[in-house]
């Protein structure tokens, strides 16, 4: 990563950490050395990041709402919980629908959590990777039908959940959402790509990769990367009003519809999951990298 | 199919079903067990459900006018004929085009007969499934230029044949255009889903084919399920000046880019033609399907 | 090739004939028998076709101005001439950045040279169609920033190397834009279909093909054929002011985002590469077609 993309990425950063003075962004930073299945299996008695919330007035529907402030940072252990979330949703026959969106206002998620790729084992960085594989391997292919109410900035990783949901409505406001990785020196997964292309089309995410392009909230209606737009304060409401047409739906039929539109996509990623882990902890391990990660989080401290 | 995608299945019917008073909708009901080759031999006498006439003022160009009463539904012996027509006129060197049209108002096709699927033996089943395989594999293949002068209402089936054509001129008013096997409890095959992505693009085929969409005919315009509209008495008018312009392409030319853009659509599904059957004549041939088809056509009766 | 579509041929070319007076075109008319490898050496020399410019302004950024009057056709020799600038462009660490544009107003590019195609020998042809894959590929896969500032009508393999760049500004006015191969009787190959189908989806490119339409600078903005237009003076100025903002984005990212996009368009002709060469020659080799060539070469004297 050159000087200049290191540049970016403070400012990147600086845009998405408002309020980061708030709680302590550093509570993840500890490396482990546990087994994946040890980790997972420890979440099961402790959540902390998300909230899980049964709807009051739509039964069948729960509320999954991010509380990992100040940004919603996608930690691995994030990760893990929002995948334990959805998989007990799923589980629960009686449950039909899911709504995401942010505990707290202006962010709905920043993406990775950039202390997860510094100074970490190869372990580590195997199991940080796995854990956004297999939220994004259950989210994208989920039976529930899946709202993003995206009431803040949704860069990177938090673009990858919105997109991943089957409908998106966004905060009109100063926000943006889009794949920035470009921007940042790091380039996004091929499966990010692909869920964008199935989402914009070819050509807008082309452009959009190759120069790290964050949308605003009305450029991203208009090329459709969101489907609506609401009033910050009213999102969650109207993501309500829209699951409840949702649930008119025959739930078999439209399960069935969705894996056929989303299947060679999951199974791109399933084919190549240990190659993309393998990938992703080289690239990141590399001098070079941690050097330049080393740098941008000094420089994070300073301010 | 659960009770409430019953009470959705009514609905759609009620919607399409106007006029169905008009004539016995029942006429295709009875079981056969006559072999494929058979039915289709049998149909080169009598042609029942199609009018074709040459253009009077168009050289090379015939019209293919559906009248299946009420609802031009699509039944084994519509396919057939259809396959049949497009078949002879592919097979006269001066022929050149084809406008596909509905020979009544309100109503270009209401897509697949349902009847066709109720208490009907494995092998008719297959043989239903293979006529509708059969007149798409033409009619999307087809070397003639395709045009549909969409005169009414084009849900499900009747979407398909519209997709399928070259060119989509729809009547502006209260008609729609979709699919919305979901709304019934049924899912759309995956070409269906294939011949919708190449029209309208992945994003909104997800979207239509989830949510069962029946789109306006000023919605089908705006996300380009048709080309264009005109009034409902100018229609095929409107679907002649257009031809004209069409046949000033060279043929050849014009033939083999319009091959080269659909031979991976069709090879796909040619290749799991007999797969596609099985799988349709499975679905349909449970009981908790011919349960739900048995109490809703029994609801029809009743009106 | 029917008299019909040589009729259109002839218009086409008029159309873009405009100024033909103004030098020989028959220049590359000369059949000749020197292998591939001996033509690409000789080229090291004479760079007769192209201006390589280094911009003033931006630094790492160079300028490639057409220059093959009347209307840029591309020759065998002006393909490799441009092969061989981007290769070496490439190979220079310093340039990060190409600018394509023609040296004349009013003609971007007006395609294939159709004299390449007259009576000349099978390993002409083999060799003048490799030159064509070649120069695409390198400029479709090109590490660098690619821009294209389209001054003027762009159609056939003008739209090729116009959609093979990274972002495209064209010229309002009175100009077009398009793959109208269609129209002259011939086939656009199946990776010009790729590349379309790439920058403005499946259906629009399905439509394109089959009516070989040529689009005004609005149309072509419209469907994002191009990404914005400028005054005809000011194209590339405009171009320069976009240049300098992709100059911002880290160049490693954006190259392996841009590779990610394009690599599997990129694979499949390098796949099938000598089977097109094959093919190609086939077809223009047929006493039909050259005999119609003929005729509309003909045609052209004599005006």
């Amino acid at each position: 990563m050159s000087s200049k993309s290191l540049v970016y990425s403070m400012y990147a950063w600086r845009l998405l950490s408002r309020g980061r003075h708030m709680c302590n962004p550093f509570r993840n930073w500890q490396a482990t050395t546990t087994s994946f299945t040890q980790i997972k299996r420890s979440y099961t008695e402790r959540a902390n990041y998300i909230h899980v919330e049964n709807d009051e007035q739509l039964k069948g529907v729960s509320l999954l709402k991010f509380d990992n402030k100040p940004v919603n940072g996608l930690s691995k252990d994030f990760l893990i919980e929002l995948d334990m979330a959805l998989e007990k949703l799923e589980n629960n026959p009686t449950c039909r629908g899911v709504i995401l969106t942010s505990a707290f206002p202006k962010i709905f998620s920043a993406g990775l959590d950039i202390f997860e790729m510094y100074q970490k084992s190869p372990d580590y960085t195997n199991a940080f990777w796995r854990s956004l594989q297999n939220m994004w391997l259950r989210l994208y292919g989920s039976r529930l039908i899946t709202i993003a109410a995206i009431n803040g900035h949704s860069p990177a990783g938090g673009a990858l959940m919105a997109m991943s949901c089957d409908y998106r409505i966004m905060a009109s406001g100063p926000y943006t959402i889009g794949l920035n990785e470009t921007l940042l020196g790091i380039v996004a997964p091929f499966w990010f790509m692909d869920v964008m292309t199935n989402t914009i089309g070819h050509r807008k995410t082309e452009i959009s990769l190759q120069l790290g392009k964050l949308y605003s909230s009305d450029e991203a209606l208009k090329i459709g990367l969101v489907d609506m737009l609401a009033e910050e304060n009213e999102v969650l409401d109207v993501a309500k009003v829209h699951m409840k047409q949702w649930l008119k739906i025959p739930d078999y039929a439209r399960e069935i519809s969705k894996q056929m539109m989303r299947k060679k996509t999951i199974d791109k990623l399933r084919s190549r999951q240990e190659e993309d882990i393998a990938y992703f902890t080289k690239f990141i391990q590399k001098d070079s990298i941690q050097l330049s990660l080393g740098k941008y989080l000094e420089s994070l401290k300073k301010k």
